[in-house]
């Protein structure tokens, strides 16, 4: 039996990073005698794990933007450790009672479960699937602004995918609800987690058939138009850009790279 | 402003259906009184709405096999319909209570949320993405047999997303997990929803490095090379088969014929 183990540091929901800018890596002797510990697996033949959080001491369940730009500077398997520790804590914290009956809930399975000790009920991580689309007319992209976004940034279009729907039918009905325009010919392209607190984002292309906007301006800010030319200008960091584009770790990036070197 | 609206006749979490085989809508009049209600959407210019079920009279999370036979007779329109007020109706049925701080919560924006009056939390329906997987090898595929399932039938892996996976990473995961098979170059082919309790099914194709199997028996009856000749006559209905293939509703099904027309 190896009893060697680790503890990924963290503030809250934040990672702790090193010198080199890495996640640190402590002893179980660093969590709280009792924090409720998951095991994130095995790294270096060592056992790691995470601390939950204690009550009151969580951050709200979406980042703040100080986290997203850290997160950029993290290595890539770096930034997939702590986006599941951080899925995973997060949860723990925010579901300490049986949504079932009520009662407390424990900590089981290494933390990728907890049981009701009252009615036996059993409570799993939440994964939230997204779809998130760059929406296609002309040779024309259909870029969002989010409300409070950041002075001239657009992104892809995105939303959750509800109960009884598929991926196809949720690009359809977002971009329909938050724009107008009808989409279709949906493509998946490639997908990412997104621990904040636990989206699942599925990148997808669609064809629109017009490029008549109604935005839904409790949703957006603005939604526009941009060719080709402003995409590739604005993609290359180019002076007085059309829009300011996501940040390199978010997949609408990659989904706006795909498109241009496709 | 019309008034008109229609509830859709469920008993428990089954459909009733009509002599015609559909669907049956009474008036909000059949629900009880003091029933929580959720919004559908408009169908024929009427407000469509399922009834919660009363404390104590929801069937288990997952199917029982009579609803999953019924499924295959409905329409896709009706089949869509009875999904999405199954998975929502059953998700309120089991989060009356907030997870964060255990106190009851109430229906709100007309059944796609719940609200804590305790401590304010917002709770949202779950939607739990799954991957299901043809694994392929030198024009064979790796299908696998569920604990308890019908003699004979074998179907595509299949296997929840975790927290901090993509799609393509769960599916490489969850096969070799399984079998112990090594499968890349993974491909999204296609989704449904899938309400039992909640899932929303991501078909994909993989290829695999090798056939050698060790198959985990805590999760699978039986895994099995089958050769293209051996799926093809299964999916036809032939005498005899070596398999005895998913049934018609289910996305496996549909992926088995995908890779035959391919």
């Amino acid at each position: 039996m190896d009893w060697r183990a680790r503890l990924l540091r963290m503030e809250g929901l934040a990672p702790l990073l090193g010198d080199d800018g890495g996640l640190v890596w402590g002893t179980l002797a660093d969590a709280a005698p009792d924090a409720e510990l998951v095991f994130l697996g095995l790294k270096d033949g060592k056992g790691c794990f995470a601390a939950v959080p204690a009550e009151g001491d969580n951050a709200p369940a979406y980042a703040i933007r100080d986290v997203w730009n850290m997160l950029g500077a993290l290595s890539p398997g770096d930034l997939a450790t702590y986006g599941g520790a951080r899925s995973l804590v997060d949860w723990h914290a925010r579901h300490r009672f049986c949504a079932k009956c009520g009662q407390p809930t424990v900590l089981a399975k290494g933390g990728w479960q907890r049981n009701c000790r009252s009615c036996g009920a059993q409570h799993f991580p939440r994964t939230d699937p997204v779809t998130i689309m760059l929406v296609e007319h002309a040779d024309k992209l259909l870029l969002g602004r989010g409300l409070g976004w950041p002075e001239g940034r657009y992104s892809a279009l995105a939303g959750f995918v509800e109960p009884g729907e598929s991926i196809e039918e949720a690009v359809a009905r977002e971009v329909l609800e938050e724009t107008g325009v009808v989409a279709g010919s949906v493509q998946y392209i490639a997908s990412q987690p997104w621990p904040f607190p636990s989206q699942l984002m599925l990148g997808c292309h669609a064809m629109a058939s017009g490029e008549e906007l109604t935005i839904d301006t409790t949703e957006l800010a603005d939604a526009r138009w941009f060719t080709r030319a402003e995409v590739e200008h604005a993609m290359a960091g180019g002076a007085d850009p059309a829009f300011l584009p996501p940040p390199q770790t978010a997949i609408a990036h990659f989904l706006l790279n795909w498109w241009i070197a496709r």
